[in-house]
């Protein structure tokens, strides 16, 4: 894993100075030219900028903004400082972060290995761009794939009687590795509510159907028994409601009259993978906002 | 409608001599030898031929031909004896349609048009080949635009009082004209029991949502709640499970957060006109086999 | 056409506060800073923001930005002053539009109808917004079609013997007519460059092939003769080059060995006519800025 | 790789009874009769079957029919004697494929590996199934992960000067491993006459662009240029015309102005890997037919 790690140094030393602003608050004149004014006075480049009012009139407002700054990652914590005046003012939820700091992720994977060889892949080749600190399963099945790659795999076995355990096992590795992202690559294992809501809006599941179709167990089967003519997969933030949670991406593929339960299920494999890859790596970079239960996508 | 009626006689005329057999029966051997023998032998050439088995080992066996055969109307109560021999042994399901002898149709439509005008164009530019008997609707608005293609167009009014009534007259139009296909080009009315019944498979549906998502009532606005990231729309045979009957025809269309239920709407629209008028299309040509509560589109 | 009459004005009143500034500019920090903070002092809110940069660090900056400011039409030439000054020192090129003075537009179209058509739906259903002055057509087969939603019919025959008077005569309708966007619904006949030239970005073209494959005739056949498995429709804006101009849009349509040219050419125009209907709209909307040869769509 | 093993043996005892018999003839009345009684005296049952002609009047006539009969393996020589005859009373070209002796396979990959990646996990997951008997580079970029799956790897270094040495040793690999099918999984280098003209229609490529659009080199770099708004691939059988073989399969995905090359490169990757699984998985299946400078595709 030299190269890997050589390639994630390189990275980062590009990225140093790279910050990204996400903020939130009532709509209302101004907001733009006073965030951009501090930006600029802060002598930092925008370098991309997405927004998005629920309401232009006394609605919800919404901005991303991309941004290079000289020295970021000393005058992090001044910018911080001198940009809650500005939040103040215009009652924003926000928050600062930097490219150079990594997201930690933990991936949940159980069986079937088709989503977590495609974030692998896709982590390898740098174009997913985190921190893998481990992966945890209930199976041993990922194990060999897993630690080809240097990434630490641990295996927790999981049965009605020893959930509570598990999990606990699980919460106390999340800690120990610091992880910030959870990501469910066909974990099919439904949370705990108070382990879903000690990572609020931070465990991306995939579910294997064009939500709202077909919600919870079996979907590729209930998709044949009602004769669909295409079957879809569905990326979005675990909540407690089961597969309720706001949407971060989807997509679908056409099938027809020749396919059984069995071929959806290889089908769709296909667009499992693609559709989690790509939630991940907007979540990944801070692309993915949480408004109600929706999503705003900045892509 | 001069040039019309050329253009649909110049069809009937080229197409005398093609005829379509469709066949259901239990798998077995020797089906496909036994029929291709028959056509041979009665001196009609095979131009397309789709077969579909839910199981070759003793499930149901589908087979679609097209064939010419040289004086085919001549022939027609012939070649229906001879083949009624084969379809004993077999014990098959079949008929025998002759492209020659259009289908009459009858669109069923309610205030909003788009889906009505995509198909009269399509139909007055040859794509769609069917004899459309009239437009019936509950409103006027699709009045003008019907007639100025020479179409009939029959207003009947639909309340909640005057609902058997409105129906009866609707039936006794559809019997007057020797309706065989009815299309509900986004009629917003619910069918009685009764009349459902008395066409089985025979009414074709759009809904504007990817069903089995958003089943009833207002699709686009529950899709906007739910925030999902792609909009669909289903056209299907009407049953009397609402919006339950065999699917024919899906497609979907990507939308974003910045769309409100209003632009789901307008979005969906020319996915509604597209999916409606490529399953009006299939199974005017005999392509769509209901099969349980599923089709066998054979395209 | 007194409804759509109607439906324009109500529009235009709708829109009667609402501009647009599009600007292109050498990438320097600070241009967001002064043009939000222009807007904001003027009174204007913004309601749609997108931007691009070729390259941050001194590339070409480009802004579109959608307000809403009271008494806009009163204050047109006072903003256009006052921004003159800010532009200047940004080095900026630069238009500010008002979306009450809908641009007005000419259709050419030849004898093939369904992209005429598309638009000629969607500008009376109300989703595409703009002032259609006429259509002009060297053949006679739209004529009625375009009368009968009260749009003024010019019939202007060409062969070889008479271009130069043709397009004279073209030309004068044009100017006669105010005309802003000329598009070019398969028109099928090559402009001179003096015609183009006299219109540099404001004539839309469809070309029925995916550009830059099948540049030139008969795109169709030559995609039949090659096999292709997929084909496309490119809209784009015409310049001297034949089909090179920048492309707006483009899409696809599978086709498979079954298809010959002529079905090719019926699959080919339901795409056609959504991927001109789309660029003309984004186009209307300014959304469409070219760059080079090619076009940054803000969408 | 004893799993993989196992997993291949058990399909092959699996399929020990499933032939597919493939034929290309003149079309004339009476084919298909005899072609299925053929199979019905033969105690052979149809599990699929797909026709096409390209002209029922005179063209040519194309069949695949996929079979199950008892004992094939001991039978493989008496059907073909016995089906010889009936082949020449219609001047047939055919062949009966078997689908036990899994058809062995080479792949070429130079230094990207995302396609070569893509075959060998839709390998290993059992959804491609071939004998891949090696895979030859001339860069050792791909040594690691082809032994990690027990495949040998052969280096056969590529330069002007050893060309013809090197595609001799090429040669000799591909007589001694009996290759049937040659898979270029981005190789990147252009196969001498002598070489393509002795596996005709046996070597798949994959180019990275939507042929004919960008043939040759740096089809990412010429797409950016020209400012499409979708990029493509498409997999094709290899001829001595560069990147003018018959297309197996195309698709295609959108991109925009943000786009720089090297972002078109990376999105391309997703959709040449699914191509060129698609066309092998076909290819291996005996589904695709080529007829002059086409394929029909029996999917």
């Amino acid at each position: 894993m030299r190269t890997k790690d050589h390639q994630i140094e390189s990275f980062k030393n590009k990225m140093k100075n790279r910050g990204r602003l996400l903020i939130q608050c009532p709509d209302q004149p101004g907001i733009v030219a006073a965030v951009s004014q501090f930006l600029f006075e802060n002598g930092a480049n925008i370098m991309e900028s997405n927004q998005f009012s629920t309401n232009p009139e006394g609605g919800t407002f919404f901005i991303r903004i991309e941004f290079e700054c000289q020295d970021l990652l000393e005058r992090k914590s001044s910018l911080q400082e001198n940009f809650a005046k500005i939040a103040e003012t215009f009652s924003m939820e926000w928050k600062l972060t930097f490219v150079h700091d990594l997201k930690k992720t933990a991936i949940f994977v159980s069986k079937e290995l088709h989503c977590l060889r495609e974030l692998l892949w896709e982590w390898e080749s740098g174009e997913l761009i985190t921190d893998i600190s481990l992966v945890i399963s209930n199976h041993t099945e990922a194990k060999e794939l897993v630690e080809s790659f240097g990434i630490p795999f641990v295996h927790i076995p999981m049965s009605k009687d020893n959930k509570r355990q598990a999990e606990e096992k699980q919460l106390q590795l999340l800690q120990e590795y610091e992880v910030e992202t959870i990501i469910l690559a066909r974990y099919m294992q439904i949370l705990s509510p108070d382990f879903v809501e000690a990572h609020p809006f931070k465990i991306i599941n995939i579910h294997h159907s064009f939500l709202p179709a077909f919600v919870g167990a079996r979907p590729y089967d209930r998709a044949y028994q009602r004769g669909v003519k295409i079957i879809g997969a569905t990326s979005h933030y675990v909540t407690n409601e089961l597969d309720e949670g706001p949407i971060i991406e989807q997509d679908i593929i056409r099938v027809d009259h020749r396919d059984h339960a069995d071929d959806l299920k290889k089908t769709g494999r296909s667009i499992e993978r693609s559709v989690l890859a790509r939630a991940v790596k907007w979540h990944l970079q801070d692309r993915v906002i949480v408004y109600g239960n929706k999503t705003i996508v900045f892509n």
